[in-house]
């Protein structure tokens, strides 16, 4: 095991029907706050005025950002921060799935910033300092909630880049399941896939001797797995919480500890592609999950054949476990290939590029990212 | 799964040598620290003059409190308390087990109150806050160092009680293996019990719709056993280190969320047996800690089959699991009876009269404490 350091302050308040507490949890952190709304059905289910009331009933003032879209744009984060100066926002709180909660992220730590918040996604400077942020979490899937990770799209790039800062760790999240009742299948599929490479990308990486991290993380893809009838059965709560709690657990920074290593292959890939095509992050996933993975199973086939054997059962080679799991993305009605997500092998050679100078990546060799994403078509 | 509300800001810094960053970490919470100090060898072994070094080179003044004994007492407490107000102390760090640990968690409760520190642990008032408490933990047990718990025993009574607060929690908490490796091997197997017991007695309370809490507590229970090869080689840091990291998330409220329960009957009849005979923690509980799993057994022996299939490879009636559990403990050489503590059937109904008056009891039927104490006799 490696030396590490862990600090998760977020205080989670999970279960049916907590969203109720929205207003006394987010009133100890300020009298304004600024509420990144996403587009989507939120607005028409009623949930962002429920959140406005929740606020103002705890005698918050309320402004809002409109329109967040999946990828969240930096144009979306650059006006939030106008927001927050010029009503003086104590509080950002985003309501919705991973897009809007990275939005507020990058928001709050560019309304305590002069400069260009893009510079933090660049690794141009580092930030000293965020404003609070609150957050109800209303798909699993990203883990946002809990996690120390940002990832913006600069749409005048077409880069996606990630931050990983303490600050970006919320003051609290509420996970309540009832709100994810109405995620439809497909959406709800891309969050299982997405909370498994989580837990399943970085699991093969760094030091081999991590075994409680390495059960978590199998712990965490098992429940996932085990969690798959909600895809017949939309408004299951019991299974809907089961989720959204395995996807919060899958990338708050417990399924990482001690591995010593932080490579996101299939996330810095998809990335890549999501940045330049738009494409649903969870289903992007599905398809260069297994295929990192066989790369990852050529060059060292040893700790799949754990993987394999304590998440699916297998006593194999290793690559079998890859194959009942992208099996599984494919029983969920995920694409199998980037031809189905309309992506090209003409552009694998810019997105390769896009990959090795991505200021996070840890990949600096283009034909790797060429060679999984052939893995791909 | 329950509602479940979880913070834990505890920052883990983990690892061989990491003891060395004592100073830096506790000078960002204040100019004084009272150090507090356990009886037992850290003395000797220079652990406690390193500590002041390590602090008086970042700037601190440190003040001492010596002489913490095992099952500390409120004596301690008290002196402590006395030695803050006296110093103006900012930030109390405990270096050492369980007892050093729960001892500063008291006393920096106590520092900022006027009234008498014992009031919390009968629950007659609830505390206001808490100096910055700072630990260095030296043996994998009682995962003080990441818990909210504190458990301190009134000489004057005979009642060990506990108080579970947020201002428990650690602002830091070293976790150095290098520290573990003079623990003796009796005192390492009575880590591991108590380690096992923390994420093994909750597990078959409250709600059973617990999937990822489930593997989580089995990961922990997992591990510990997979250390099991320190006892034969006291020095080996790779297995401390995985021990340490089970013991710490045994017990830092991860393993108990959406289970709605409390029911740690193994621990409360073990303080009650401590508390009166200051028997060793880990040696009680290796004791009492399957007795009470059978009288569970016999009650609702359902998730005792999950439990015996997952973590011992047996698919049986659920009371075979136990068995196969018992026998580790035995096999580490822990006591198998009571009467390897030199405590007699005739103290039993005085224990059981302990249990239903604590604070903190979940059993107010004193022949249920009584029927556990007769199976371990």
């Amino acid at each position: 095991m490696q030396n590490f350091e862990f600090y998760n302050p977020v205080r989670v308040v999970f279960g049916p029907g907590e969203m109720n507490r929205l207003g006394e949890l987010a009133s100890r952190h300020g009298k304004k706050a600024l509420l990144v709304k996403s587009t989507g059905p939120l607005e028409k289910l009623g949930i962002y005025k429920r959140a406005q009331d929740l606020m103002e009933q705890a005698g918050l003032t309320v402004v809002s950002l409109e329109g967040v879209e999946a990828n969240p744009k930096l144009a979306s984060v650059n006006e939030g921060i106008r927001l927050c100066s010029e009503n003086e926002v104590d509080i950002v709180i985003a309501v919705g799935g991973g897009s809007p909660i990275d939005c507020a992220k990058a928001i709050a730590m560019g309304a305590v910033d002069t400069g260009d918040v893009w510079d933090f996604f660049t690794h141009k400077r580092t930030p000293e300092g965020s404003l609070p942020i609150g957050t109800v979490s209303t798909i699993a899937a990203t883990g946002a909630e809990m996690s120390m990770h940002c990832v913006i799209t600069n749409e005048e790039t077409g880069h996606k880049y990630a931050t990983h800062f303490e600050y970006h760790l919320p003051k609290f999240s509420i996970i309540d399941a009832e709100l994810h009742k109405s995620v439809p299948r497909f959406l709800t599929a891309c969050g299982m896939v997405d909370a498994i490479t989580h837990a399943g990308e970085n699991y093969f990486a760094g030091d081999k001797n991590t075994p409680l991290t390495d059960r978590i993380a199998e712990g965490v893809i098992t429940t996932v797995m085990e969690s798959e009838g909600i895809l017949d059965d939309l408004e299951n709560v019991n299974l809907r919480n089961n989720l959204a709690w395995a996807a919060t657990m899958g990338i708050n920074g417990i399924t990482d500890l001690g591995r010593g290593a932080f490579e996101y292959g299939a996330h810095i890939i998809e990335h890549a592609l999501s940045g330049k095509f738009d494409v649903t992050h969870g289903a992007g996933l599905a398809v260069v999950h297994p295929a990192w993975l066989y790369y990852r199973w050529e060059q060292d086939p040893e700790k799949f054949k754990q993987f394999e054997r304590r998440v699916f059962g297998i006593e194999g080679s290793g690559r079998e476990g890859i194959d009942a799991l992208q099996q599984k993305y494919l029983d969920w009605g995920m694409p199998g290939s980037l031809k189905e997500l309309d992506i090209e092998e003409s552009s694998f050679n810019d997105i390769a590029d896009i990959v090795v100078h991505d200021p996070d990546t840890f990949i600096s060799d283009k034909q790797i990212v060429i060679d999984v994403l052939n893995r791909c078509l």
